[in-house]
């Protein structure tokens, strides 16, 4: 059923165009850093998990452009690869955690050949895309428990296939959810500016012939009024060990308005979107993006020359306003703090 | 400072074309009823205040192709001119309420000669134009009142000059507030899928040198969160009797944010949009519009073929979530039920 997003591919990364859906299913083959880092900054790939796994296969894309044996410059050289990837966007820590994790693997292998590191490497950067697939499955099954007979779910942004390796985080938990011949139908906003939701979202439950209905973003809350809806699940970019959760601008919206309806609002995150070493949302760097992705579309302007613009890629969701998060570890409830640290620990 | 949105120039309406704003500011004349209720269902002009105007005018537009002498012919050519226009857009109250007059004006003359009648349905809808330009001014000196120094105030939509024949509803109270010397800023949401606060309300608020930042309406949850909005400010489409509001979709979504953020909202209304005969919001008739709306972009599919759309033009504001109504009358405050009758008797 989903669709593989981001693959390594005869020694390139191979990635869906997502700047061309819903029009044209298009690939953009990366063969070096510096095209993967457009990629990613243009938003042709998206989504925390994806941006995991895009920034280990950067880094793999890296290795290949050194072709000495010096051990210490080839180190300097993946370090500086990962800085680099490292100032593509600032909100999705898995990204992060997947620099990490790649810098670690130089780290315990500081003494050995260029051959053994690179090796080293491309095995851990496979590791965390095969982890993405499985992670991806478990968190599904555990959320479909979540969703009951006849249940309308709301969604915004992709927090799908496209926004992961191949399955998705919220969309992947309808993904189970259909495959245990649940049925359910789905509320999409469309989440400007981008409209991931109208574009992405949209095309990938319609492709896995998932009932939906697609929303300007503020008729949410007229659509919650009106009772059509029974749980919100969206995904995750980065999650504070409070429980605290950024994900795209809209996302504490519709936490606000699930509260003030009584409605069941989830997040679907796995291990690798939480960022134990902050406290709570407040400290999570919010990108803010051109104020043309507001002005302007498909090149017209649609709002007057000069006037000014608050364009935030992300907002945070206080844990208060989460009925739960449903990880690869199980489905995590309040009190957050506590229950984040004993799941993960 | 406003500028005249619908006017009676040469025995035609001529009317600012919103949908070629704010790229260009371009007129429409209006020669016949079919071209106005074309102008009024394609949003040419828009806004609960300029209907009732454009309303009238129409009338006048029927009256002149009826060039025979025969009273009874004509009375029956006017109602049918009148019923036609109603059928242009089911919401604002204003609509009927300006054909409402019209159609009493008939009555109370229905034994006078052609050219009589003519005359008091001539008088009878100039006296609805100037009245919304008298009201509207009303209003927003008795708005400006509830605007303290530096201000921060949130809008939806166009209740602005654009609305109404040259002052505006919400907007109006910012021209007054201006005209005191208060200072202020507005975040103004882009209102999809139609944009009127990124075409029509940027637009009208820069011309007047007021402090404008655009954002997408799901942001808004995420500014008030910051502290960064004192007050909602919003026009209306038509009010019940118990004070519940209709008003572009989207406006339930930001009572329900100040709400949760504990910040004042306003509706900013005259007595023509209050609908006395209908107990309840539930009772307001919705205009819901094209897919297409949400589906296009300047001719470009932005979603999948085939998706289901859902889109509203208007949603509902429970009273409980409005801290006033202002009205030329003054500023109406809860209990809504009683206060309304009491100010409108």
């Amino acid at each position: 059923m989903p669709i593989p997003t981001i693959r390594w591919v005869n020694g390139n990364v191979r990635i869906i165009d997502q700047t061309k859906l819903p029009g044209k299913l298009q690939y953009i083959t990366c063969r070096n850093v510096n095209s993967l880092w457009k990629a990613i900054k243009n938003l042709n790939v998206r989504g925390a998990p994806a941006l995991g796994v895009a920034a280990a296969f950067g880094v793999l894309l890296g290795c290949k452009s050194y072709k000495g044996t010096n051990r210490e410059l080839f180190v300097k050289h993946v370090r500086k690869v990962c800085d680099h990837i490292g100032t593509s966007r600032p909100t999705a820590v898995n990204l992060f955690n997947a620099l990490d994790r790649m810098r670690e693997v130089l780290l315990r292998h500081a003494t050995c050949a260029v051959p053994k590191i690179k090796k080293a490497l491309w095995r851990e950067a496979f590791a965390i895309y095969e982890n993405d697939r499985r992670v991806c499955r478990k968190m599904g099954d555990h959320g479909a428990s979540l969703i009951r007979t006849n249940s309308r779910i709301m969604t915004i942004c992709n927090a799908g296939a496209l926004a992961t390796a191949d399955y998705g985080t919220a969309l992947g938990v309808l993904y189970s959810a259909k495959r245990k011949k649940k049925k359910f139908k789905v509320f999409a906003c469309e989440t400007r500016p981008l409209l991931q939701g109208a574009r992405l979202t949209a095309w990938e439950l319609l492709r896995a012939k998932i009932d939906t209905t697609l929303i300007c973003d503020h008729m949410a809350a007229s659509v919650m009024h009106q009772g059509k809806i029974d749980a919100v699940f969206a995904g995750a970019d980065r999650i504070a060990a409070n429980g605290d959760t950024a994900n795209k601008i809209g996302t504490y919206n519709l936490a606000v308005l699930a509260k003030h309806h009584g409605i069941p609002f989830y997040i679907v995150a796995p291990r690798s979107t939480f960022d134990m070493s902050i406290r709570t949302g407040a400290q999570i760097p919010i990108e803010e993006r051109k104020p043309e992705e507001v002005t302007h579309w498909g090149g017209r302007a649609t709002a007057p020359k000069n006037v000014k613009v608050y364009n935030p890629a992300f907002d945070v969701t206080d844990h208060r306003l989460i009925t739960a998060i449903v990880t690869e570890k199980g489905i995590i409830r309040p009190p957050f703090g506590k229950n984040i640290r004993k799941r993960f620990s």
